[in-house]
């Protein structure tokens, strides 16, 4: 059951189903990273029904690449990618990114990637699409900064969404494979809650300095969405 | 030039001169911490004259050692504990910290720390006051989460203020030296601002998850300390 859902104005439309639906996790991000006027080249790793890609392309003229394990993802991603008309500027892989020799390619590699370790205490079914969006089952958050740190130009900019609670190894990984945190953002639901999303940005290379925490970001306030939140889904950048 | 000024209310008065002032980030530190009422021993390094052991006096019965390098500072320490008569629950040593040997003893070690790395290009003057509380002439980041983990007995708190942009070296030392990052909340001068404080908690050989980013702190609005930095200086908890 593939329907049509409004993203946001300009009028982006995006191909969902009952388990594969885009968050806003992957809006923020793709309004959060940094694009400069020279970036030619991006890749979204798991890209799931393309709301990243999408979102970009009301930010920048690049070329953006988004790949994407799971074949029902992809054929959403497909889908959405047409119904915008942006089949020049996207290009979708129904790929592993582990089986991609990506080399020193991307100006910006960007990834909303599934946010829960696997434990040993949950049994989760490797063919349940929401299982992989959600687990860290196909891919780990190392494996994922292992690939960003390939497919990244030097000085590229890798940026990431994900739980404050992984923030630790997200900074320990990042250092590991000198790609240097520069920017954070935290999101919280409201005022008075604790952050529920981190948004990070790092730099392949860089010096290991000049990190910026930059202001809290609400999504609600009174149960509407906040005016930078809806600003956000309306395509404004920061 | 010694003076009195007051430090909140409850009544806490605070000995300063011209060089040696306390700062708003250690009072923010001191009611950050989490102290739990079996909390015994706490230790403060670098405690400069003394505001964190006298406003955690207003939190706690716990005793308060606090260890301080400089002779003028722990002058001045004495002299505001024997003004708020707290020398039954505070022990002032005017010591280097890497000379001490303690092992496992304390519940809690907090500290506001120089922020500022000691680099080639800026000759410091190490018998100035001021250069020694601002850069890491005497003890650096890593040397303090040293002396913090042994210090500390198991499951112990570390709490410590610092800038943000030294935040990927805060946590990356804490990970490796089994000091967990737990609570974590950014400081901002106002709205609209980049963090310019962050305070983090950690627990030593803890599991390596559950950190929670707490709501933002602000300090002004509209000129006029908010009413939860007004709080924190009159000695509410949050």
């Amino acid at each position: 059951m593939v329907y049509e859902e409004l993203l946001g104005i300009p009028l982006l439309k995006i191909a969902q189903n009952d388990s594969v639906k885009f968050s806003l996790d992957s809006i923020i991000l793709a309004s959060f990273v940094s694009i400069k006027k020279n970036t030619k080249e991006v890749l979204d790793i798991g890209t799931g029904n393309a709301p990243i890609p999408l979102y970009l392309t009301l930010r920048t003229n690049a070329h953006i690449t988004g790949v994407e394990i799971q074949n029902i993802c992809y054929e959403l991603a497909q889908k959405s990618v047409k119904i915008n008309m942006k089949e020049e500027q996207i290009t979708l892989l129904n790929k592993n990114i582990l089986d991609l020799n990506y080399n020193n390619k991307f100006d910006i590699v960007i990834s909303n990637p599934p946010f829960f370790k696997v434990t040993s205490d949950k049994v989760l079914n490797p063919d349940d699409t929401k299982a992989l969006m959600r687990h860290e089952i196909s891919l780990n958050l190392e494996e994922l900064i292992i690939c960003a740190r390939k497919a990244l130009k030097n000085k590229g900019v890798f940026a990431l969404v994900h739980r404050p609670d992984r923030l630790t190894d997200i900074i320990t990984l990042m250092r590991k494979y000198n790609i240097e945190p520069k920017r954070i953002r935290f999101v919280y639901p409201k005022k008075g809650s604790l952050a529920n999303h981190v948004l990070i940005e790092g730099i392949k290379d860089a010096k290991n300095d000049g990190l910026k925490v930059l202001e809290p970001l609400y999504i609600y306030e009174e149960g509407n969405l906040t005016l930078e939140a809806l600003s956000i889904y309306n395509g404004k950048v920061w």
